[in-house]
């Protein structure tokens, strides 16, 4: 066994023993700890600030872009906003120990399906040091214990976030191994972890789609894929097109950054030539970049000819795909094909026609007549969100608290056999 | 690209342009589809026990042991049997298009929790013909297209009934290749096909460790892992010993064969004096081995002394590893070391013995007073089942129609934007 398997057997023994622990506290000393966690956190503000500085000194040796700096920076409110969110998701309801469904049979046996914690949950994650904070406490809440492992752009912040968590815990006598974080930045560690089925329960991965396919094709243990978005807007023939005009607008512009933004608009060729130059005008406001071909050309300025990955392509940024298409099957077609099974749109006033997109696009969530923008766990009124699940296994769309339990069957009898 | 990828790819996109076709059609035409397979099975009788008769040749050659044979053997009745299980899936409720949970925001959007089907879903499976069709029946009553990948020891039985299926299906004007087998026996190519994400949403193996093991870790698709059964049932000292003789005889010997059998029985020190020579005396009547250390052999008579690997051995015939333990807490924890995460039971009269067990132990079904055997899709009333899950991810234990779906959040605007 060489170092690195030795180090995650061991992290996810520890970790599996505390799950097993925590598994057996009640919530209202799971939430105790949450708000202790948040009081901490704002107490000790000065030592954050301090351990953020660090890597914002990094940052300069690793090349971070201009958006990255922003993310992996922290500030005395950002930190107060952090402990507030904590204390947001001590107040919300846990799914633990909820009764889904209970089958009584005629043989008397009485089954309850019961909402129950995973037990241990991975999560991988890159230089965003709110997502060690929230991935702990959403965890904790759900009485999962967590292994964390953050991009090294962060490591500073997170190590001093995760020891301000593990002290709390065991100054309640909680078993502070509910929340480890590797402290071992090879990317080979983070291979041997994923190897770990017998400790870890599932692995989260939340960053870019490099990081989220690697962690999909080398994970042995049960994986809940996450976020990348390349989101369609399809404008129909039957639009209302004021209607239409807003909600791209919004889809593209509001928070580019994201995934649920707007990659790609396609429109129904009955319209292109009334909505696009009105789209055209709108967009250039913002300095949104549009990708096209030269159907779309005809009708806005200073298109920048389509490539062949444009349409793969998740820009996260102000630039946009535009298509005409023939027909609704055709707009189908398109999004089917380029989709990332994260979030899609129609804007129509045929209800018949809305059914049909609806159905046969294959994703998380589908609108009609909304922006991409809301596809959130709090916009859906989950009140936390621990990722957007991409895939169709046991989570889809925006994943709240409930997604981070599994069920088991408790079956109650008074001696029956089978016969 | 070589042959094999070719043949994956081509059986992939088949296979997804099936599914699109299924998720538009209506729960009655699928039905009527069933029933119609239904008919046809039995109506072609003597095809399928011709096919059938070229397998049954070829074991010989294959060395398949007694059970895999009876498994393999198919009879007019057997046929009769496998056509009245059809018409029983045709009868169930649906749950495709089902709403789930519906959610009305203060902006006005109305959210949609749907069940969806999942899309193209492989199975990969051994040497029993009744899995083909039952696997084809669920996927398609569900609306899933299917890809199955039978054992070579029943590969005539297989073809002869996939393509009665296919044939009904075109027959009534539905894509055929709703559902496909694969017809390349290498396993290298089974290795490919785990590969093809792009194009099957999920796998289901079914058959043994070995089998279940490989997919698991070959698979960069989504796998429910079910199946392999060390089954624990704890005699505590404060148990009905009457009940638990009658539970642990059932447990052990109604069924050894299935996954939801006994394989290791702990009893509390307590009881054991008293206990287990009479269990001695119950199962030596049907000819049970016994695997016990020392201490189990003051007991009772014959034993097998145990070794390294007795408590981790899936057995799947009449034998039994038996353990004596000091207290509940050491029960549990040799459940938790050698569990498969399948089903459990404690025998005891103390509800609260009971609850801790029944949280503490990490498995899909527990028990109080009842015996293991019951895990099974049609005992809990669900009316069919595709498999028994192991893993907490989507589905745990027994998998009736709805595990064979997905969600789909079906958001409703009237022109919504995030601000």
């Amino acid at each position: 066994m060489n170092q690195y398997e030795k180090i995650c057997k061991d992290m996810g023994q520890r970790a599996k023993t505390a799950s097993f622990e925590l598994a057996q506290l009640d919530q209202e000393t799971l939430d105790s700890a949450l708000l202790a966690i948040a009081d901490a956190v704002e107490a000790q503000t000065d030592e954050i600030m301090a351990a953020n500085e660090l890597d914002l000194e990094k940052s300069v040796d690793y090349n971070l872009p201009r958006t990255m700096i922003d993310r992996l920076t922290l500030t005395p409110s950002r930190i107060a906003l952090m402990a507030e969110g904590v204390r947001q998701v001590a107040a919300l309801e846990s799914p633990v120990g909820s009764i889904i469904e209970t089958i009584t049979r005629p043989n008397g046996l009485i089954i309850e399906k019961r909402s129950v914690p995973f037990g241990v949950i991975g999560i991988i994650f890159e230089a965003r040091p709110n997502v060690t904070i929230d991935a702990g406490v959403l965890c904790l809440k759900t009485a999962n214990a967590t292994i964390l492992r953050g991009g090294k752009e962060a490591f500073h912040t997170n190590q001093i976030i995760v020891s301000i968590m593990r002290n709390t815990l065991e100054s309640l006598g909680i078993n502070g191994d509910s929340i480890q974080l590797v402290e071992v930045l090879d990317r080979d560690l983070v291979g041997v972890l994923l190897q770990q089925r017998e400790y870890i329960d599932v692995i989260i991965p939340r960053g870019g789609a490099g990081l989220i396919r690697r962690v999909v094709e080398d994970s042995s243990i049960p994986v809940i894929e996450t976020g990348s978005g390349v989101c369609h807007t399809f404008v129909d023939e039957f639009a209302d097109l004021e209607m239409a005009l807003e909600i791209a607008v919004n889809a593209k512009v509001q928070r580019p950054s994201v995934c649920n933004s707007m990659e790609t608009l396609l429109v129904h060729q009955a319209v292109a030539r009334e909505f696009l130059p009105r789209l055209n005008i709108a967009l250039l406001e913002y300095g949104v970049r549009i990708h096209g071909d030269e159907a779309v050309a005809q009708y806005m300025v200073n298109t920048i000819p389509l490539t062949e990955e444009s349409f793969s392509t998740e820009y996260n940024d102000m630039d946009l795909n535009v298509r005409i298409v023939e027909n609704l099957e055709e707009a189908i077609d398109h999004v089917n094909r380029y989709t990332t099974h994260h979030s899609e749109a129609i804007i129509t006033d045929e209800p018949m026609r809305a059914n049909v997109f609806m159905n046969l696009v294959d994703c998380s969530t589908v609108y009609h007549n909304a922006s991409t923008r809301f596809t959130d766990g709090f916009e859906f009124g989950f009140g936390a969100e621990i990722g957007i699940s991409t895939q169709k296994l046991h989570a889809r769309g925006p994943m709240g608290l409930q997604a981070l339990t599994s069920y088991k069957y408790f079956v109650f009898g008074e001696g029956q056999v089978r016969t």
